[in-house]
């Protein structure tokens, strides 16, 4: 990558997530029908995105299958119908799902990677589960799985608390340890701080960092190009920036703008038009302005999704004054 | 400014500069009624913007009355139909206006400072204008009004002619230079090595940079943040983002993102839903698939300006092989 135009050039480690149908679902509870699900796979494929994150490996006691959609649970058959033999096809993009601390049964529901067309298992956590997480890091990887350590809501946490979270995280087997934005709020001195304190806590670990970035405050994008100079070699993204509330950092943006010519940025606007434009009339997300307040708050989206779903949705101050009030 | 968490504190020297009205009858013809504009007027002041720009002063000849609205012209007897005495009233907030290099008649139009509402002539030119744009500084500046240097589209020249433009506007009284992304192309590094670029052509000068981003890959804002962190004091927003093609920086998110405790974001939210949400329903601007792209491809909005307009808007596929094949 050269110092002089770094933006003409490209960084071969650099790996893109594409987690539309995982942080996406989280809106309509993942009920997608199969035809879009297996459209968003194949756009990845074809677009040369490095992981598909499919969904979570949550349990149905938390989630009760009458209630949530099989991306969930990303049950083994599930997977089998849309994917098929995925590790058999050559594809050169691996399959990853999510698991929660506290809701999932990683000691039941995981079999062996060998036996699955996933290939990455990333934990997510708060940082008062990372006793957690660490368990089912060390369950993930011994079943054979690619590990990250995902830690949510980090611009929610004291740095001492953050300092902590690395120290347990820098002991296990994951190759990656995630900044979380999950609200949304942070902006680039934000993210240069963070990725500097990840970085030093994981000397030596051989550990990658990776970003996952919210676009409440319109710079899910921003951020994620700004881990990206800073080093980061993992970076999530979604398509058309599908996800809960404000949504994410767009796929599309993202490849439209990293130079490595085995990304293809065609099969992403064609899921885009041809699924996504219809999705988006039915679901909403995008950085509104009830979520551009509550990013601007460090505040969880819970109280603007509300807000949209209630009977003033465009009563944009009546949402700002209930929280300055709050 | 705090260095530790600069995102607490602020700078008193910043200001803002709201273009609503200027930058979004790039897209209606300025065409707005008399409503709107009085509306804008208010949220600005009572949030306490530092400069308002109201329309263009370009030139009937070039831009005919029966064709265009009062805003692209801001004849004087319309800026006192809105804004009355603004000088006399107090206000905090000065009000600007653009001229556009070969677009405008400056020596006729722009009357004394101190007989017009009007306290600021922005001089937009490409590169190849420098010289005319210099006459213009020099005339307004010499009417009385502070004046700025908007050298339009800078992601579309060399490093050398921007240079050649800096030397001309040094010797100038223009009291900001603006780094203009007319494409919307740019980010962060490339923001910071036109701001460094800037800042030593000018040292000396006493001049301020400022910053004017479009939308086109969702970093309009990002790109006026890093902007305020290399040391920018003059940055342009617009309300809802409300701006030709992608639109703009949103004034709601740097409002909300600056501390100083002048700044109120409550009226700007307060003209968003009553005015920009239905506005928004009439005409169409922000970041879409079709801007994303001649962003990338450091293009005008133009060609996806006409995409939206034809038979078939939707069709980003066939927008993207028509720009890569053209």
């Amino acid at each position: 990558m050269s110092d002089k135009a770094p933006w003409i050039t490209y960084r071969p480690e650099l790996k893109v997530l594409d987690c539309t149908i995982r942080d996406g679902g989280l809106i309509n509870g993942h009920r997608f029908d199969d035809g879009f699900v297996r459209a968003v796979y194949r756009a990845c494929d074809a677009a040369g995105v490095d992981y598909m994150e499919i969904g979570y490996k949550n349990s149905p006691e938390a989630f009760p299958r009458e209630k949530y959609g099989p991306w969930r649970h990303c049950k083994e058959d599930d997977l089998l119908r849309i994917v098929g033999d995925h590790k058999a096809k050559g594809s050169a993009m691996k399959l990853a799902a999510m698991a929660d601390a506290s809701k999932s049964d990683c000691e039941t529901d995981i079999i062996p990677a060998d036996q699955s067309p996933l290939s990455m298992i990333r934990v997510a956590f708060y940082a008062h589960q990372v006793p957690e997480a660490v368990e089912m890091i060390g369950h993930a990887h011994a079943m054979g799985y690619e590990t990250t350590a995902n830690l949510m809501a980090v611009s929610n946490i004291s740095e001492t608390e953050i300092d902590t979270v690395l120290e347990a995280i820098a002991a296990t087997p994951a190759s990656t340890m995630v900044i979380v934005d999950s609200f949304g709020h942070l902006y680039r001195e934000q993210i240069d701080m963070l990725y500097n304190r990840y970085t030093k806590a994981l000397e030596g670990t051989g550990k990658e960092i990776g970003i996952h970035a919210h676009n409440n405050l319109q710079l899910a994008f921003a951020n994620t190009i700004e881990a990206i100079i800073l080093g980061c070699n993992r970076v999530d993204s979604t398509i058309f920036g599908f996800g809960r509330g404000a949504g994410n950092c767009h796929t599309e943006l993202l490849l439209g703008f990293l130079r490595n010519p085995k990304f293809n940025l065609r099969p992403i606007l064609e899921v885009i038009q041809d699924h996504f434009l219809d999705l988006r009339r039915r679901i909403e997300w995008g950085p509104l302005v009830p979520y551009n307040i509550t990013g601007q708050m460090n505040a969880h989206p819970r109280a603007a999704i509300e807000w949209r779903a209630g009977e003033t949705p465009d009563d944009f101050l009546g949402f700002y004054d209930k929280l300055v009030a709050d």
